[in-house]
C-alpha cells in the first residue's frame, strides 16, 4: 500500500490533519489558482455507488490541479464479469494510472488492496469511513471559529448509520472539542453521549444535521416527513434559539423538509454549500499529498 | 440567473442571434482553430435524456475551446437519492464548475434554477426549447442563402411534438422568412399554417423533415414505415421536384426509410451532416457568450 | 475508410506489425514520456460491451499522448433511438472528432462503416478481431525472447470462442513460430492443431491460458471450477514442469481458480500484468499510426 494513500481519518495523525487543512486553505475553489502542478498525472475515479457531491468535487479538484481524469464506468467494467476489485485496480496501475479514487459499498474494501502500489484515495466505504468528508467538516469549523479546540458540536439524526458522525467524533475529540448527539432513540449508538435536542441547542457552536439515508433502507420509525421535522429536525422555531455565532452544517444531499426546513438551507447561519466548496479544497490538498509534497513543490518551481 | 445563460431562442433579441451566428461562422469544426481561450473553465454536462448529437457536439465544442469537461452520470448521481435539480446544480456551482449544459425531460426545468449564478446552457427541455438546434438551423440557412430574409421554408412531419418546428417558426418569421407546415392531420398545430406537401414542395428553399419521435410515444396512426414515407416522407420522386437551389434539412437522428428515403441522407442537396458540423460552431459561440465576450477577448490577447 | 484505420491483424503486413511493435517499445507506460504530440486531436471511445482493460488502456494511451477524450455513453446515446452505427459514427465525424475507438458485439461491424473518413480503431468485434490484444501479445513475446521466430506457443482453453486464439495463430505462424492448442474436446476448432496439455507443457516457451467467457454463455460442460482447473487449467503442479525460461500469458480478466491457480497470477513466470502495460504501449503506437506518422513527427519537432 502506498504510504500517501488516504483510507480513514483514524490513520492520520493530528499533525497530518493540520498539514492537510493548512494546505487546503491555500487553495481556491475556482480556477483562479490553476497551477497545473499535476499535469502529468492520470487519475481514475471508481464510484461503485451513486454520488454527485463527492464524485464531481474530486473531479473538479483533479481537473483544476491539471490531472488527466478517467471516470471508470463501474457498471460497464470487467467487474461485471466477476473480476476481483484487486485485479481491477492492479489493471489500472498496470496501464498507467497514477492514483485511484474509490467509493465502494463494502466496509474497508481497501483491506484487499494491500498489493497496490499507487495511492488510493478513499471516497467512502460502506458505513465505515469517508475521510475527505470529515476533513471538509473540520476545515469549515476551523474557518469559522479559528480553532478546533473547545467547540461544542451537536450532531443530530441517524447516528447509528452515519460515517460522518463516527469520524467527526473521533477527530473533534482529539482536537479538544465536545461532540454530543441527539435523534430518535432507535438510532442511538453505544459510546455516543445522547442529549435532548431542545436543551442542548442553545449552547451549540455547530449544529450538524445528518441525512436520513432512505436509499440505505433507513426507516423513519413510523413518522411522516413533517412529524420527523417537528420532533428531530431543524425547524425555523429551533433556528431562532441557536447561538448568534452558531452555524448549521449538513453532509448533503439534504432531504428538504425532513431533517431541515427547506428555507434554512441557505440562511446566513447555514454553511451547507460552503462545506461543498471546502470539499474541493480538501480534496486538492489530499491529491497533493498523494503525489508527495516534494515532487509537488518541484513541479511548481 | 446568470445573464449569459441561454434558455430559449425567445429570450434572444435579433441582434443577439446575429451576433452568435457571426461568431459561429468564425470558428471551424475541427481543431485547426484550437485557441484554448477557455483553458481555465470547468464545464459540467448533465444529460437526463439520451442524446448523441447534442451531447457530444457540446463536448467537442468545449474540448476544442480548451475547457475541462466533466460528464455527470445522471443515472448515478444524487438525483437518484431524491435531490432536487436546484440542489444538484447549486452543488456543481459550489464545487467549482463555471458553467453547466443541461438536457432535461421536464418543460422549462430552468425556471426552478433562478438562484444559480453560473451560466446555464439549455440543451433541450421536454417538448419546449432547444435553442442551439434552432441556432444551427439558422446558421445552415444563412450559409446557404446569405440571408435569413425572404426564405420559403417548409417543415414536414410531427409538428405538434416538435421543439424544432416551434422555435424555427418564431425565429425565421422574425427575420422575415415564410414558414409553412405539412404532415398527417393528427399532428397539425393551431396557429401553424398547413399546406399540401406536394403542392408546396416546388416553391420551397428549405425542406426540413422532422424526426418521428417513436421513443416519445409518437404513433404513426396505423401507417407502416413504407406507407408513411409514400404519403408524408421525402421520396426520391419528390426529391426530383425540388427547386435546383433548395436544400434538405433534418434535426436527426434520422429514421431512414420513414421520414426520408435512406439514399437521400447524403445526396448533394442534403445538409443533414452539415447541420451537425454547424452545431459545433454554434455551441462554441454560445460557450464564448456564456463566459462573457470581454473576458474571452482578454484571454485570447 | 481511412487507410490508417486498424480493423484486424489480418489487414496488417508483417512490416506494418514490425513497425508498430518497434514504435510501441519506444514508449513508456507512465507519463514519463508525456510528449503531447496529439494535443489537437479529439478521440471518441465507443464501448458497446463491458471492458475495463481495453477501454481504460486506450484511454490512458490517449490521455498520455495529449488527446482530448470523450467517452460516449453507448447506453444513453441515440443508438437507443434506433440510429444506425454508421449514422452515429458519421455524426461524431461531423462534430469534429478525429478518430474513434470502437468495441462492438457484432462481428465485423466495421464493414458498414466504409463511408467514414476518420480512422477507426477496432477494440474488439464479436468473436472476430481484437487487433491490439494480438499486438500486445506479440510485443510481450518479443520483449521476452528477442524474436517472434521459432517460438513454441501453447494456447489452452476455449479455443472455439476465442478471438485471441485465432489472431495469435495467424500472426505467430507468419513470423515462423509454432502454435498449438489444448483444452476440452468440445472447444476444439477445425484447422487448429490439438495436443495433450501435460505432454506439450515442458516444451512450451509460452503458455497462454484463455479466459472462460462465462458472460458469453460459455458452459464448462458439467465441470466445477476445481475440476476444470485440475483437468485443463494451470495448476501449481503443472507450473513446476514448465521450462525455466517459459512465461505465462493470459488476456485477462482472469477467472482465478478456474483456468489458473490464483497464486500463479503474480508469480515470476507470469507476464499477465506486463501484458496490460504493453497494451498501453501498443495502443499509443496504433494511435500514432492513426494520425499518420508524418504529421506526428512534425508535431514533435
Amino acid at each position: 500500500m502506498n504510504k500517501n494513500s488516504l483510507l480513514s481519518v483514524q490513520d492520520l495523525s493530528t499533525n497530518d490533519i493540520i498539514h492537510i487543512l493548512s494546505d487546503a486553505s491555500l487553495f481556491h475553489v475556482s480556477y483562479s489558482d490553476w497551477q497545473l502542478p499535476c499535469s502529468k498525472a492520470l487519475v481514475a475515479n471508481l464510484f461503485f455507488e451513486a454520488s454527485t457531491r463527492t464524485h464531481y468535487s474530486f473531479e473538479s479538484a483533479e481537473l483544476q490541479l491539471g490531472c488527466k481524469v478517467a471516470d471508470i464506468l463501474t457498471s460497464a467494467s470487467s467487474v461485471t464479469k466477476g473480476e476481483t476489485l484487486y485485479d481491477t485496480i492492479k489493471t489500472l496501475e498496470a496501464v498507467g494510472y497514477n492514483a485511484v479514487v474509490i467509493r465502494h459499498p463494502r466496509d474497508e474494501y481497501y483491506k484487499e488492496l494491500e498489493g497496490i502500489n499507487i495511492p488510493i484515495l478513499n471516497a467512502g466505504d460502506g458505513k465505515g469511513n469517508h475521510p475527505t468528508q470529515c476533513l471538509l467538516d473540520l476545515l469549515t469549523m476551523q474557518q469559522e471559529f479559528g480553532t478546533l479546540k473547545g467547540l461544542n458540536v451537536l450532531i443530530c439524526g441517524d447516528i447509528d448509520h452515519s460515517r460522518v458522525a463516527a469520524s467527526n467524533k473521533t477527530a473533534l475529540e482529539e482536537f479538544g472539542s465536545t461532540v454530543r448527539f441527539c435523534g430518535p432513540k432507535e438510532w442511538e449508538r453505544e459510546g455516543y453521549e445522547t442529549v435532548d435536542f431542545d436543551e442542548a441547542l442553545p449552547q451549540a457552536d455547530v449544529v450538524m444535521m445528518l441525512r436520513i439515508q432512505k436509499e440505505r433502507g433507513a426507516a423513519m420509525h413510523g413518522l411522516s416527513d413533517v412529524e420527523y421535522l417537528q420532533q428531530y429536525g431543524l425547524t425555523k422555531e429551533r433556528y431562532k434559539r441557536m447561538k448568534e455565532t452558531a452555524i448549521i452544517m449538513h453532509p448533503a444531499p439534504v432531504n428538504r423538509g425532513v431533517e431541515i426546513d427547506t428555507e434554512l438551507v441557505e440562511t446566513p447561519k447555514s454553511r451547507i454549500f460552503k462545506q461543498m466548496s471546502n470539499g474541493v479544497l480538501v480534496r486538492k490538498a489530499v491529491i497533493k499529498r498523494a503525489f508527495g509534497y516534494a515532487s509537488f513543490e518541484e513541479k511548481k518551481g
